[in-house]
């Protein structure tokens, strides 16, 4: 399968090593890190065991890879206006494109821009981030879900699964990737959010009974906003509590809004914290503390 | 009249220095700044016109002072356990104590500690902050208002707001003054709380249309508690509105909870939030923004 991916930062780095490992091929287009990745290859440090892939093919324009099978999009959400620039070129009659990105909008966005049909939207539980250049470091989980933007045939998602999880990716199919995407909303919505505003790690407001409370009811409001977006089942309020554990064991963990930060990049607070707060509203669910968050957030981003 | 300053930083320093300028017979209980002030006196920068006292009477201990007719207490609420050691010297017969801190609960403290006949209520509305050793800047305002603790005569505040007003200093009576203090509230809550949380002055807040609003809706919430704990009248949500105006006046002011935060200091946060919070909370009013600020916070101080 020949795939492209575009936004090589942490998760397409990852997902791109994978797939190549697993005898894909797989095109990376690259922007800062080009020279070192073209000259030394990429390196991988992950919980399941490190591996380097001396050659990638690598490009810093989308022309030079033409139509592939596979756009694999991991670009970060407030770079999304460069997303026609960045696929128009690879995409041939048919082309599949699948989207990691965070939050909400951008299978619309995708939409709107090359046809519905050819949309896959796909959320990741990934715990990842940059080393030095020509480095990638994956930290913890890494399952994928994957969901048909329009209600297609499901053999399309068959195959990408396989693919994937022949690569050693973890990929489940679900029907209703809008669902997938808010549960993961639940998730992200407190600890990039509260993580990022406070310059803390996850572990540190788990620690706090009041930041625990606080997130807790972070979650709930996410999950109420939810289940008024006509999901196939309702997300149930304990999943907070699921999600607070599972987060327990992640320890000194800095989402990657932290890291933006930190790196003095833009924040997805688009896609992340706006785009769910006009769901929420259009619904008439109160979400004043996902509002306030969002507010402070750009008070110091 | 015999007044004893306990708590000599902004506020005591500049209220002292004015009754002292005023010919009242002012003794400081000082800690830090002792030997600067017994050395070269006190300089006060105000708007209103500098001046400078070369000589004032400085205690290390209460003892040393003695009974007097008035405490003036501006401590920092913090340090409120310190109050009966502090205090308990310069209580004669007829000792009044008039407290200026912030927040809920003093008047009840220092009535438990030394009666509740004794105790007046003021909150001032003052804009001032420490320079160096031996001086006090005052940036605006500087009203006060007092009101009787226990419902009591008002001849001794007709006395004391003419000693006050006599010195220069603004200063109202209110039959209400738990309802003086809930006003402050709605100043205090909003911009100590934002102005700390995010180290940015009043001006940068309010110059964001999502932050201001975001003021507005504390200050509501604030409002709405203050209305269930049966005011002599209700306090408009009109006044919201008025604070943000009165702010506006205030250039880029920074709340003394930032200094605290600036200087390591500890924060009010149980005078100012919590207090409230459990009065709003016993009446069932719901302050989900005051509650996250308060957290955050905590978080960060």
């Amino acid at each position: 399968m020949k795939i492209a991916i575009v936004g090589s930062g942490a998760l397409g780095l990852y997902y791109g090593a994978l797939l190549q490992r697993g005898s894909q091929d797989v095109h990376f287009l690259l922007r800062s890190d080009y020279d070192t990745l073209l000259k030394n290859g990429l390196k991988v440090f992950s919980i399941n065991g490190d591996f380097e892939l001396p050659l990638i093919q690598g490009y810093l324009r989308s022309e030079d890879i033409g139509p592939v099978d596979l756009v694999l999009v991991g670009l970060k959400t407030f770079a999304n206006d460069m997303l026609y620039d960045l696929i128009s070129p690879l995409v041939g009659e048919k082309t599949q494109i699948l989207t990691l990105q965070n939050g909400l909008g951008n299978e619309e966005t995708l939409s709107e821009l090359f046809g519905g049909e050819r949309i896959i939207g796909g959320v990741a539980f990934l715990c990842s981030n940059r080393g030095k250049p020509g480095e990638v470091r994956h930290l913890g989980a890494g399952r994928i879900t994957i969901g048909e933007y329009l209600r297609g045939n499901r053999d399309r998602l068959e195959t990408l699964a396989s693919v994937f999880n022949h690569c050693g990716i973890d990929c489940q199919i679900t029907d209703d990737i809008t669902k997938a995407r808010w549960e993961k909303l639940v998730w992200n919505i407190p600890f990039n959010g509260l993580c990022t505003l406070l310059v803390q790690t996850v572990d540190r407001l788990l620690a706090a009974p009041r930041t625990r409370s606080l997130i807790r009811e972070i979650m709930i409001e996410v999950i109420r906003a939810a289940n008024a977006q006509e999901l196939s089942t309702p997300i149930h309020e304990k999943y907070a509590e699921d999600m607070l554990i599972f987060t327990d064991s992640m320890g000194a963990y800095k989402p990657s809004m932290l890291i933006d930060r930190e790196e003095r990049r833009q924040l997805e607070t688009t896609a992340i914290f706006m785009k769910p707060l006009e769901q929420g509203q259009k619904h008439a669910v109160a979400m004043p503390r996902v509002e306030m968050l969002v507010t402070l957030l750009e008070q110091v981003a």
